[in-house]
């Protein structure tokens, strides 16, 4: 059993869920609101940012990229077919090129500033940077959120799933950032048709059933967020 | 032989020279300019970033964390105990941490501003994001070193090396980052005797040699850069 430190809406977070619920491992969840800075969490992750996973007989184990790296040499090699970082040295740089693609580049340029105006601000105090959400880095990010759509598109035109034949650390990744701010409606699919089919099937799979049930009070979800056949 | 897309002051570029140095591993080096977007350097590593590290057969390996888990893992058995990755789950998880910590907190709040507003805008042309550096930007990241330096003098005082009796890549990631900036003489050392002295251990051991040599037209090193008993 494990437990995991997260926010509903933290990106990376989601990945860890992700990825827990495709190995079929059971998981408490602790919401941790980052911007408090409590204490006990800080002592956990001097770093203070979410996730951290905490599993039996282990140091906290802080950030989506280094969860994965632990999951994968504990249960992955039980995982078999379904093991989300290949064996193969070529595959293995490609999955964890595009998983830091997105848990990096993605998370700066889109989906944390996007989370960040249009979530976490509204709870955070003003000592705390809360406060509206500023339309210029709104409009930055969503203008970011197209050209990471077209790369994803083409990948998924190019290959089964987006770092190869079968699913990866890498879908998990680009389909949790996705998430967070296809909530807000913030990804504009009609865009490219092999992005938004790849991302329905990997919607459709069982362990993103715990994402799409959870609704914040207040903010509504997008007509596409919950829809598998969107 | 390894071939390594790389900036003299990029801190990542300087980690993956470091352990390619304490792996006894030759290696040629390419310097890239990452804001003139070089289409050839564009179709190795769509980021656009360095490091890249092309080995044969493999590839082309992007970013710091995924060519030292690449390294690792191919080399880091007959490193036998030089290795930068200890085996032990607990210790792959500090190292790891560590490792994240400098690679991508340091650089997001310290060295990248400093490195980009005191060396790159000298080379970027205007239309590049060139020209004088922002005083605001500078002040702001030298904050950022001194609680850094603080938390390295921590861990220093705790542990022979930073993530445990040996050194390991946290060493290295954290001792790159300095390095670039002690060049501009932006490291406080006289506020943390503990981190002074392990970074002059670090310092001076053979893999720190080349980065040591080299100097930039028109950009002194500070007083403190090469002498080893600073």
């Amino acid at each position: 059993m494990f437990t995991l430190f997260h926010h509903p809406f933290c990106p990376h977070s989601r990945f860890v869920r992700l990825v827990l619920g495709e190995l079929g491992v059971e998981l408490n969840l602790v919401e941790e609101r980052t911007w408090e800075r409590r204490e006990a969490f800080l002592a956990l992750n001097p770093a203070g940012a979410t996730p951290v996973l905490i599993a039996e007989g282990q140091p906290a184990i802080p950030g989506a990229g280094i969860i994965a790296e632990y999951l994968d040499e504990t249960l992955g090699a039980e995982a078999a077919d379904r093991r989300l970082l290949p064996q193969a040295m070529a595959e293995r740089i490609e999955v964890r090129r595009l998983m830091a693609w997105f848990n990096e580049k993605f998370f700066e340029e889109a989906s944390n500033p996007l989370v960040t105006e249009r979530i976490y601000k509204r709870f955070m105090s003003e000592q705390e940077g809360g406060g509206p959400p500023s339309a210029d880095v709104m409009r930055a990010a969503k203008v970011n959120v197209r050209y990471h759509l077209a790369y994803i598109g083409w990948l998924a035109r190019t290959r089964n799933y987006l770092a190869g034949d079968r699913i990866t650390f890498a879908d998990l990744a680009a389909a949790a950032h996705l998430s967070a701010i296809d909530y807000l409606g913030d990804v504009p699919w009609s865009e490219d048709d092999a992005a938004k089919a790849w991302y329905a099937r990997v919607k459709s799979r069982p362990s993103f059933r715990p994402l799409l049930s959870e609704w914040l009070a207040g903010v509504p979800a997008s007509r596409t967020y919950v829809d598998l056949d969107f």
